[in-house]
């Protein structure tokens, strides 16, 4: 595992040596920008787990067994993130995962991104690595809250065999699909921030991609350098910028273009789009 | 942990103590059968879990981690099963879980159904816990050919860093729902089958209850006990029987119809309905 901060502010590992995964799928080639290609910044590594973490409520917890003893038990989670990201637990004295972590607190949590079964492997998902302890008295009863808050239908909470946990992380393997993984340190994870724009990213993809097409096409001859695109598609959207797919008379290019700055609320989103579209209509009049 | 045969012949633990979750959530009373109620068989909980493994395809691996080391350490795993239901895994070099279990072979796989977040807990899964070990030579030709008919999108087996690895079951945690669960040792793990019906059970329920209610509510009366039946519906079927929720003048009541016999195969299933209508209908006559 790497701790070292350098390697937590970009998206993704060191390239790792060459295997089969470099082989193009497709065997295609991929059209080079034509002119200048302005500089976008991209979630780090850090921003996309704890985005994924927060977008989701249940995942798979990893536990050191009682019994048979010392094998890793994995179990189901409902959770909830406080403020640093650290996961709220409420578990059952009667579930072996409890019995799991009062005999030793080293803990994971696996969230996934929900995906068919065909494409598990594909989609973004996270290991958060940490030591759990359960909770008592005004914590326990500020977790709950929380808790019950992400999982209204958890009702059990207030049952005498529940109790809250939290996991302080120790450290966060992302992965964002095949070929993009770091490892993120506590640090990183606890400062970081969820993406505000994720919530709507898909809804926004979709109305950019049906009603501004001609918008994503200057975008991307202007920002991605690809002067002779005839045609683009938002593929996503995050708080720092939007990815492109580009059609040229070339071939097929990705682009990114960036936001001027990065966006503090999902209701920003919509004024930054218009500012980069005028701003691209304005380079090319 | 339990591995006496005895615990592993019946769907559910002994009563737990008392606790909260004694207490029923809508306070209603339900319907004492009436008449006598005949016997009905129940899925095994090896035959509960066994079938649950095979309609999914999707696991979360835990290992023991190189680093951190000794945590715990939960990862996405695409599996197949064997025919004694030990899992098949196709898992790159270049990823944790596989520096993990090359140190350490201790595993667990969870299998959850699917279920949309709030339900995450109500739902069936199960944890098998055993050793994991690489293949090689022409059992890893056969792994993979396996593995591949389960996952036909995983053409990476082929890639050079992805090797096939086999985990041997010690002890299987089944979780049917809420407060039904078991432990299931290896040898009955490895003896039960999945259930040949599960596969077309929704759709024989939604036929039973849209078609066939009269039918439904003979049998109710005569095998149920629920002598004043008013309605049944049809909750779920396994090779066993038919679990029934029932309508009475006295309030709602659950029952269970017994099949004469096993059903060895989807194509009986029509067979064992009718018969069971039949034999209802002429009691009642």
């Amino acid at each position: 595992m790497s701790t070292d901060p350098k390697r937590t502010s970009v998206a993704t590992e060191d390239p790792p040596p060459p295997t089969d995964h470099q082989v193009p799928s497709g065997g295609g080639t991929v059209a080079e920008p034509l002119g200048p290609v302005e500089p976008a910044r991209s979630p780090t590594a850090a921003e996309e787990a704890r985005t994924l973490a927060a977008g989701n409520g249940t995942a798979s917890l990893s536990t050191i067994a009682v019994d048979p003893a010392g094998y890793p038990f994995g179990s189901v989670a409902p959770y909830a993130l406080d403020d640093e990201g650290a996961p709220i637990l409420c578990i059952s004295t009667m579930a072996e995962h409890t019995r799991n972590l009062t005999a030793d607190p080293r803990a994971s949590l696996l969230v996934a991104e929900a995906a068919p079964s065909d494409e598990a492997v594909a989609v973004g998902r996270l290991t958060l690595v940490g030591d759990a302890r359960r909770l008592d008295g005004p914590a326990a009863d500020e977790a709950r809250e929380r808790w019950l808050a992400a999982h209204p239908e958890g009702g059990y909470a207030h049952f005498g065999d529940f109790h809250l946990w939290r996991i302080q992380p120790r450290a966060v393997r992302w992965i964002g699909g095949f070929g993009r993984m770091d490892w993120v340190d506590a640090d990183s994870w606890s400062a970081a921030r969820p993406d505000p724009v994720r919530p709507t990213a898909a809804s926004a993809v979709a109305h950019l991609n049906a009603d501004h097409g001609d918008a994503l096409v200057a975008m991307a001859q202007v920002f991605c350098g690809q002067l002779d695109a005839t045609a683009a598609l938002a593929v996503r959207i995050d708080r720092y910028g939007i990815d492109l797919q580009i059609t040229t008379p070339r071939g097929p290019a990705v682009g990114r273009v960036g936001f001027p700055d990065r966006l503090g609320s999902a209701d920003d989103l919509r004024k930054a789009c218009v500012e980069r579209t005028r701003a691209a209509r304005a380079r090319l009049a």
